[in-house]
């Protein structure tokens, strides 16, 4: 990994100013640039099916025009219509999928790929590659026919004919794990453009720490489609308004403008001004009016979009859902079935079309080939490029290195704090506090903040300031009150490249307005860590609203999410290795608002067991009762032995820290903890029992909060609603 | 109930164009229009800490400025410190809370309530009242302290005096279950302003179905405080963009800009032009630029609000965030911390207030207790008027009486569908239909709709039309892509009176994009109905990002929540059912993509327990074995059992259609579903098994999907995963 030949960093570059679409004259392949246009004779050109009034509504500046030669827009157009028919073949073969995008979006998205995203159809993960976003998810066969084209081996003809079928690498919606040259996962909608504002947040960062005036060495745009339905959801708003605060001018969103959703014509709910309220955000916004076969306005606008550097940009494309479909196109109809053999022969002659299912033409493939030869040779002049950078600035270079491989230092596990049994207690939130600014000092991409707590959740890291407009090298993200867009974000983060450590916190309670995004942390295997504090009733007066109860149980049931409920300084550090060595999913940390005492017997190696022994009296593992306990209440379980044991009880105190972990765990080490044969069992969390019949088994007891919380001091709380040591006990001698 | 001398339909009428603070020459009581202003001696006045930049940014139209008389200012000023200093000393007697925001917007609170907003405070649920929601709701101080003046009985100024404490009416966070007056639950940002979005929609939508040309008998405004954190999250914008889209003129938020959120200036987090937004969302838009002491401007700025009749209103008042403190203002140290015994003193001398603690002066009071004769004079007036409606429209006032009150018309579960055994089967969403059509037919403010998936969730009620600007008597209400949204302002139309029932729709896995509503509906005791389709890997090819699989686990932990999966139409029968008599919680109910057989022994009654037998060939309470299943996979357990049973075993099958109600029933009745001594147990769910051990027990099988699913024909990923009734017999022979 440490060599600069690694796949990630082989040799290759590319200037800023050069566009790898050099003119005519320099290449011997053909290009677009400079060229009249013809589009008025495209044989593919029809109306737009109706002229709204919302066309007419506002007059955002349109696009300057740039001129295309015929031969070529012919050229364009059969490219376009095999993006299309490629779409429209796949669904219709899968009887299942969404035509009406992938028809409608071929125009932009032929012209976003064949001219504009830097990429390497042989290396997907090359690291200075442009970043592209299909946040109207549903529509993922324009993304698969475009890699298809493209050259990537994720996307060769026999996949894109098991579309949505299992084990193929083209499911129904982008999925980064499953198919290379998908950088993110999307569907849930608004997500998606949330995820790009995240990467170009990360190619900002890494941009300002590691470019010379000499050298820029990280250097990619971002680019996103999204449609109506993503412009609707609140996540989008949150992130599309950061975006705008931080300037991030290499992120561009290209808004597929087709009137239609789901429930039919966007009049019916979306009649907001989309460019007005995307100004007020403080992006660039144009107006590409024909998106439908109008490539000189798509791709005068992108330019236009790359050439403003302080904002992001939003290209409002007007389209046309399901693009030559003669019956169905302009409706919800086109949208998410497949269009019928009848209607597929009624699109194939309107768009004339006369070829078989999955065809694409001679002179698309050859006009496309020349990808594979220009993105290995982008990539090799990018390492030609860092290796000259390496030499200059080898401190800059290794780091920078294992950012983009995502090497961890050598020990930097030895930042992580530990406690002598000894040390005072604190609340599990200060003691994340000193691992995070520990961790700060010893991975060189961890980056993060909180949704406006920084104080409550303590996620400052003291030695950096914030990430802004205009300080883009700091570390500190100040993401407002926007918890959703934050966890979405911080995927995109997570996703640019395997050594960016994304952190985002909050209260515990409120992962329930960002759940959405933490789902897409498990499903896409991106390691984000987040760090909630205020994590049971012991945050006391804020009442119900703010106390977690079922929130635990519900991230325990999630597939591939680690819950950790650290109880102590050894235990919280033990959180903190986990969640960092854990590269391929989340970690959700519940934290105390409250103190708790340093208790005898955690550590940071029992945490990766997930559960463990804390303390024990008793022999041959053969206790009368085990307590267990997770976080602030392992100090209960801890209280309650103490007492039995003076009864003359034989006790053992498990910490059940995160039970993804101990349920990994070999049949044997299991035993050696909780042995099937002690049925005498009794469990303490404030929150909800839900869950702990597994541990518990059937005839022990699960102490804890099945009802809201309410507001009262803490200490008044753990009384009122039985939280103690002395129901422990209590329930421990009814069984044992 | 029925008698129109309930308290929620006593006689009182208030004529539309007669504010109830008449002119002084009709009132003996202090009124404070048409006076000249005098502000600028007001011995409260300081000058804002800090002109920010962005006060000059953009030139929102100013109010008009009416004037006030000295004496009357004098008056005013010591009514906004009363408010202010029984804030400060609720929180530093509590020492827990926010004075900030009470400081700063007691000003716009005092003209809101003392001026506008119509209620009777012995009465706080006068059908008619006007509604107001404090969706910044850690400012819970400022609405206790109005309630306080106002004269409602939850806020007496020992209540005030037990903020925060257990057992009180004064909560953390304002909480509608604990302190009559408040209207819904607060805190979790964002929230309350699409709850006021939901409350503005009932009263359009009852108005226009119950009002006359002579007659306007449902009448009120809904008025909403937020702030810059509301002005954050997304699901606030998300229902800010519904509330113009559908023209809600008589919703007026005032927007506290203080520019301080937790983490400090809102700089660092949020700059972009919210007036420009509300604009682009079609909202009229006001900006008071004194909110610390020009009532004039705050009082012209709502009296224009109340005139803009086709759009809500947005007034943007900037304020000076916990103004008078001379140390602590407008920092984010007032935000959340009582201010110290040391600044409160020095706010004491800054604002000229030498009382004690809970000090009301005597002319405070005074002005204050005229609302306790005119807020029982405007019911009786609006109760006078509805007699006179009665009489003339006898028909649309029982329905109304019947809304109002919430009765349920009588015999009106006999529209609920049932099945005979033979009847075909069907997808549990085209059932839940049926239902969904049959009740609209018999409960007049059944009203609902989809977050854009009407034609997937089938939520449509096919004889009625769509809920929008100029047809609100229509009872389809179409939210667009904006699923937390939806549930929040379905938790505001459900608060509105006790027999608006709504419900919302959307795909199961999207449930994550608005858990906070959903756990404000099931803290706020709300009866909203979650129609939940596409409810497992059932839904197949979409794959992974929209197949719920901990969805059901992470419900059944939430508190209040009735979480139903049913099995087949009986069952769909059942939980609408369940789910209509649950007044005081919301359902969740989880439907089908595919379709189903009717199962024998399903009925209605057995959803009525959670749990129950839906066939057995075992005598003596004591099977062999006993599978469970819920919805779908409640066939493969009957399968399984059919097998089971040709082989000699004694087999009962158990449907767990609802977990909560099953745990509700008695101990008898369980031991006759799951007898203790019965441990061969297995269940089968197309879902985590996490928390199934609590049904099958420590020795029993749970079959379920506990990793993400994938893109596949349903069929497929059955068999792939496992979920088939061949598993489910092995299982069983394993036990039995």
């Amino acid at each position: 990994m440490a060599s600069t030949s690694s796949l990630s960093l082989s040799n290759s570059l590319l200037a800023r100013s050069v566009s790898h679409h050099a003119p005519a004259s320099a290449s011997p392949l053909p290009t677009f640039s400079g060229l009249k246009s013809a589009s008025s004779s495209s044989p593919a050109q029809i109306p737009i099916a109706a002229l709204r009034r919302r066309f007419l509504q506002r007059q955002i500046r349109a696009a300057a025009i740039e001129t295309l030669a015929p031969a070529e827009t012919s050229l364009v157009d059969n490219s376009v219509n095999t993006i299309r028919f490629l779409a429209v073949d796949a669904v219709e073969n899968a009887n299942s999928g969404h035509p009406g995008l992938p028809m409608g979006c071929a125009p932009m998205g032929h012209v976003l790929y064949d001219e504009f995203i830097k990429f390497n159809p042989k290396n997907p993960y090359w690291f200075n590659r442009d970043r592209f976003v299909l946040s109207a998810g549903h529509g993922c066969m324009l993304q698969y026919a475009l890699l298809h084209l493209a050259g990537y081996d994720s996307c060769k003809l026999e996949d894109l004919k098991s579309f949505r079928q299992w084990g193929s690498k083209t499911p129904g919606h982008p999925e980064n794990f499953e198919t290379p040259g998908v950088e993110v996962t999307t569907g849930p909608l608004g997500q998606g453009i949330a995820n790009a504002v995240g990467l170009a947040l990360a190619e900002k960062h890494l941009a300002a720490r590691f470019n010379k005036p000499d050298c820029e060495i990280v250097d990619h745009y971002t680019y996103c489609i999204l449609g109506d339905g993503c412009q609707m959801e609140g996540v989008a708003h949150e992130a599309c308004s950061l975006a705008g605060h931080w300037g991030l001018g290499k992120l561009i969103a290209l808004y597929d403008d087709n009137h239609i959703s789901i429930d039919g014509d966007t009049e019916i709910a979306f009649t907001e001004d989309v460019s007005k309220r995307f100004e007020a955000l403080g992006w660039h916004v144009i107006w590409v009016k024909n998106g439908n076969n109008g490539y000189d306005e798509i791709r005068a606008a992108i330019k236009e979009a790359k050439s403003v550097k302080d904002k992001p940009t939003m290209i409002k494309i007007t389209t046309t859902i399901g693009y030559g479909s003669p019956n169905k196109s302009n409706s919800y109809a086109v949208h998410g079935s497949a269009l019928g053999a009848k209607e597929v022969d009624a699109t194939r002659k309107f768009l004339g079309w006369p070829h078989e299912p999955f065809h694409v033409p001679d002179d698309v493939k050859k006009h496309w080939s020349r990808h594979i030869p220009e993105g290995a040779s982008l990539e090799s002049e990018w390492n030609e490029k860092f290796a000259a950078y390496e030499q200059k600035y080898k401190e800059e270079a290794d780091v920078l290195k294992s950012i983009i491989t995502g090497e961890l230092p050598a020990g930097w596990e030895k930042a992580l704090p530990t406690y002598a049994p000894d040390s005072p207690g604190d609340a599990t939130r200060v003691l994340s506090q000193q691992n995070i600014n520990n961790l700060a000092d010893v991975l060189p991409a961890f980056v993060g903040g909180s949704a406006d707590l920084a104080s409550s959740n303590l996620s400052l890291m003291k030695k950096f300031g914030n990430f802004q407009k205009n300080t883009p090298e700091e570390r500190n993200i100040r993401f407002g009150v926007r918890e959703h867009g934050m966890g979405a974000i911080c995927n995109g983060i997570a996703r640019h490249c395997p050594g960016m450590i994304p952190y985002c916190a909050t209260f515990f309670v409120f992962t329930d307005y960002m759940r959405a995004a933490i789902r897409i942390s498990a499903l896409s295997q991106s390691r984000v860590i987040y760090v909630m504090t205020h994590d049971s009733i012991g945050l006391g007066e804020d009442g119900p609203t703010h106390q977690p109860i079922e929130h635990l149980a519900s991230f325990r049931a999630m597939p591939n999410v680690l819950m950790l409920r650290p109880a102590d300084g050894n235990e919280t550090s033990g959180a903190y290795r986990v969640a960092i060595l854990n590269k391929k999913r989340p970690s959700v940390l519940a934290l105390s608002r409250q103190k708790v005492p340093l208790i005898a017997g955690t550590s940071i190696e029992g945490v990766e067991k997930g559960g463990y022994i804390v303390s024990d009296n008793s022999s041959d593992n053969k206790p009368d009762v085990i307590l267990m306990g997770t976080g602030t209440e392992l100090e209960l379980a801890v209280e309650a032995a103490h007492e039995l044991r003076k009864e003359g009880k034989a006790v053992r105190v498990v910490s059940l820290v995160s039970w993804e972990l101990f349920g990994e765990q070999s049949a044997e080490y299991k035993e050696s903890v909780l042995p099937e044969d002690v049925t005498a069992r009794v469990s303490i969390e404030a929150a909800s029992t839900f869950g702990w019949e597994r541990m518990v088994g059937s005839k022990g007891k699960a102490i804890g909060i099945d009802s809201f919380g309410a507001s009262a001091p803490a200490p008044v709380l753990y009384k009122e609603l039985g939280i103690t040591a002395q129901a422990v006990i209590a329930a421990a001698k009814e069984l044992c």
